[in-house]
């Protein structure tokens, strides 16, 4: 970030009076950008015990296996993101969205907001962000074949729930990988 | 949105190739600048059965009583949110933090994210942002003063929660106003 997207001038990152932290700040017309985290939707598409996937098409993690998920859009509520993702990615649709797990991935500024949902009607395959998309039994998951730790991490936590008939609504966090050898 | 800031050139508003919806494109460099939803994060700071509210010493609705929220920083988990724009707020220090409601704002695009939480510390009276802090029973809140529908609805739903003994997470919509008579 080094120019205004309102006026286009130079930006400097200085802490404005009355803040407490650094700012894109416009020294041209005094705008100042705030940079916010993104929030990313996914879901957890299920049907008779098994769990849909899909395999990426598009890096990062190119080939590996993900829950359907992505960017929430402007305008769009947090359900209605998930059904889309799950549609676009899975090409199925899904129903009886329950929210299930909020994910702070701190050092990449996202967090991520996680349902369950019902496979209603698998539809026409997999879209154009997936190779393949296909039904996990618990045993079959890939697990060295997962996109994203946080698919991973809500995976288990959703197999333990299930083993314990309860799925309470909980918070997670991902940390930085660096250090910790996991990707 | 007008320029690009990575290169400071004209932008223009197009569906990239791939996309299905409009973004703001440069038409020098070529980026894409995403625009989407932030998150508010907030807290129904409580003791002994009173909830902690405070009266805004900001626009908008200078004046009038909210519960503690903010936007959540990069950087920033949810729950360090909650506790930091509960002490900016109130002066309070909360603890026991239950994730309880996230409102969709399309109209807006926002999202909340309200806690629960027990006040641990009364600390030292409002911040700059609060002309005042009180703790209300529940025949005691100010409804017709309350700044923000969002702020009304966690509250109405909090109350009608805790008569029922049981505070399960939920997701709720805030609409626009238009044509609904409600601010």
């Amino acid at each position: 970030m080094k120019f205004c997207s309102d006026c286009g001038s130079l930006l400097e990152f200085a802490t404005p009076a009355g803040d407490d932290r650094g700012r894109f700040i416009c020294r041209g017309c005094g705008a100042i950008h705030y940079q916010n985290p993104r929030v990313v939707v996914g879901c957890i598409p299920e049907y008779e015990g098994r769990i849909l996937l899909c395999r990426r098409a598009i890096e990062p993690c190119y080939g590996k296996w993900t829950l359907p998920a992505g960017y929430l859009e402007n305008g769009e509520s947090v359900s209605a993101c998930a059904v889309r993702e799950t549609r676009e990615e899975t090409g199925a649709c899904v129903d009886d969205l329950t929210p299930y797990r909020l994910f702070n991935i701190c050092h990449i500024n996202q967090i991520y907001f996680m349902f369950r949902g019902r496979v209603a009607d698998v539809g026409e395959g997999p879209g154009k962000e997936s190779l393949e998309v296909r039904f996990y039994a618990e045993a079959e998951i890939p697990w060295d074949q997962i996109a994203f730790r946080v698919i991973s991490e809500t995976l288990q936590t959703f197999l333990r729930d299930r083993r314990n008939g309860s799925f309470p609504f909980g918070i997670g966090d991902i940390g930085s990988a660096i250090g910790q050898g996991i990707s």
